[in-house]
């Protein structure tokens, strides 16, 4: 894409009002908009990292049996009420112009939406096991929500769901989802702990997280320096965890108390939901039983969010490769001449040609200097350089975002390497 | 895709509460499944169709140079009291738990929003002209949303908005994108006529609609049957135009009256909404000007559902091809002899590995007369079947969901005439 083409820009200064780095840096490189407390736009570059990240979160879901559909953001209060879950304080109400009373929520999980749809097809233990998922956008309307994008109002979220014929059963999809999990914050270049925490009135046992270490997190959580063993503060007091302690599980290392940002979410839901919406299935035997269920989360922009956190610099954020909205920016530097220019078009078709993903600055006003600035704050993994020296030496200049050196090199010896 | 491993199932009969055939047949068919009135959960099947005109949309978007981004849901009170359309009646009101009054109206339209967000970047005529456009859920409290898929009260649109300097620029956008809509609505493989419709208070002057003829449409047209000019009822009265007068157009034809649906709709805002939130650029003589603005609207649910009403028989639907969810269902039937499971398997793996679509019905206790009434119902174009008849010649039986006869013919000789 021509950067000159691209209706969003830079800005040198942070925003007044944001207190979060993530949030700063996202506004600053254009790639979302803050349009209410909580509540943004992801704007083109942004939404480019969306799609990455939705696109690794899908395949790996896929991978392990998902199948993907859609339900409504607007959930009728029958829902909620079957499942004691409309007085919840996060939750905003909807009405029409002319309604006395509220008539729907919006959806901020979404149990209770699909195990009524799926009461509709199982009936046999044959109709088990299966799992279905969506990238929807959920509303939880949240008193704090200063942490830019990592604890929205509004944010699209991954969320499966499995259904089951028995605990045992359960056990072996959930840990099979913990494994997609690893994988996917993996693919994305975060390291995320495996954490249990607290269960709750909608689960059989203890949940589980998936926590990144970062100083602006706002869990705590206790991970053992040896095995990695970890657990969050909610259950480290019934456990008798704390820092220092020797570690529970391996008896060898000592847990360490650091901050954390929870990036996903896993829960034993057992036949809660399945009761109350009656959803049952004939066993083997010829009985009926509660069908058993999980759900499965992760917040897509709170992972964006997050990987801004663990990856920038002073100068902008550094996208690991797999989430960078292109992953090459190709920067024209100096006097647009007209071989310059044609020096530039012809880097940017081969590279688009080769089937690379560019970000073309061909922008002709614009100063070497900010060029350089823009590149460094919207962070993208490889720069790309065409000049008057680089046109001399009959090359192009790279350098990667995550590195200081740059070395020059023929286009082709480039596009072949990356290849 | 394997259907024993999918979680849904085709119904025998029509539901109780739909009068539409589109709604009936999705249904019916494991598409979609109602929620509540006008609002719609779409099941893995109606979402691959949902998400194969996403990508068709999508793809002649990026030809016209749209930039994709994604806006939120919640659009705060400020918005629609800028442009004077908070007391609109079909929009829906959102509080929070403890909030005494609304604060939000959920999105029917995003003009509001995106104009505010463009502000921050546009300053120049340098800056113009670009469009960005999204997929993205709206609201609209419809009180008659007994149509099925054809109106909702929640649904995913494809809104594209354009941002230009003068009028005249407007207007070559403007015929740009009816020529893509065009090209849409011929891959979706819907006729769809380009349509004079009335303006109103925010537009400066006519707006198009894109409409498809059909019994089930809510919308009159008058069309000449000759030069094929199209005029919305709503403003025949004003042009004088009515069923069997002289076309205005071509002045030898005459117009016919019909029933049709909108599956889109464009408009020439001009600069109602850039004076609203100030969105202004300097132009080359250095003076101040609102910016000129467009919109365009595709609804993706009530795309399908018109698919649905344009294509189907008595059996059930008939998708064109780039609509379908898989293009092939492979089906198994009689049986499930070692052999004959082999066999599936085989084709299968074959087609698969082709980069084929498959739907394939390995169910076993399922008689085949289920198996073909499902195919007939899900409709997908092209119907493969492996029995101990087609196996005896070793040959696959192939028929088009749309044709009556079938054909034996070589699994190879079949891939290759499909590529």
């Amino acid at each position: 894409m021509r950067q000159s083409e691209l209706f969003t820009k830079t800005q040198k200064k942070d925003p007044r009002d944001e207190t979060s780095l993530n949030a700063k840096l996202l506004e600053r490189g254009g790639f979302v908009y803050k349009n209410s407390a909580g509540i943004y736009s992801f704007l083109p570059l942004g939404w480019r990292v969306i799609q990455k990240l939705t696109q690794i979160i899908r395949e790996e879901m896929n991978a392990i049996g998902g199948q993907e559909l859609f339900m409504p953001a607007l959930v009728e209060k029958r829902y909620l009420d079957a499942s004691g879950r409309w007085d919840v304080e996060i939750s905003f109400e909807v009405k029409g112009k002319k309604d006395r009373q509220p008539g729907f929520t919006l959806g901020w999980t979404h149990e209770e939406v699909l195990t009524e749809i799926v009461s509709k097809y199982v009936s046999s233990y044959e109709d088990l096991p299966f799992a279905a998922y969506q990238f929807q956008t959920k509303f939880r309307n949240e008193a704090r929500s200063k942490s830019g994008l990592l604890r929205g109002r509004e944010f699209i979220m991954k969320d499966l769901y499995s259904f089951h014929v028995s605990e045992g059963d359960l056990r072996r999809y959930y840990e099979k989802v913990a494994g997609a999990y690893h994988k996917i914050f993996q693919r994305c270049g975060v390291e995320a702990v495996y954490t249990e925490a607290a269960g709750g009135s909608f689960t059989i046992s203890n949940t589980h997280e998936f926590q990144v270490l970062s100083p602006v997190g706002e869990d705590t959580i206790f991970v053992c320096d040896d095995c990695g063993y970890a657990v969050n503060q909610d259950i480290s007091g019934s456990l008798k965890i704390k820092k220092g302690a020797v570690c529970a599980k391996c008896k060898k290392g000592k847990f360490r108390e650091e901050k954390a940002i929870e990036v996903g979410n896993i829960f034993p839901l057992g036949t809660k939901y399945s009761k109350a919406f009656n959803l049952q299935f004939v066993n083997k035997d010829g009985k009926k039983e509660p069908v058993v269920m999980g759900s499965y989360g992760i917040g897509l922009g709170r992972l964006m969010g997050t990987i801004v956190e663990v990856y920038h610099d002073e100068k902008g954020i550094v996208w690991p490769e797999a989430a960078a909205p292109f992953k090459i920016h190709l920067l024209v530097l100096g006097e647009a001449t007209p071989q310059l220019k044609k020096a530039g078009e012809t880097v940017y078709n081969g590279l688009t040609a080769a089937g690379l993903e560019v970000l073309y600055d061909d922008r002709e006003r614009v100063s070497p200097g900010q060029k350089l600035f823009d590149a460094d704050l919207i962070g993208l993994p490889l720069r790309l350089v065409v000049s008057e020296k680089t046109l001399a030496a009959d090359k192009i200049e790279l350098k990667r975002r995550a590195e200081k050196e740059s070395r020059l090199l023929k286009l082709e010896e480039f596009i072949k390497t990356i290849k």
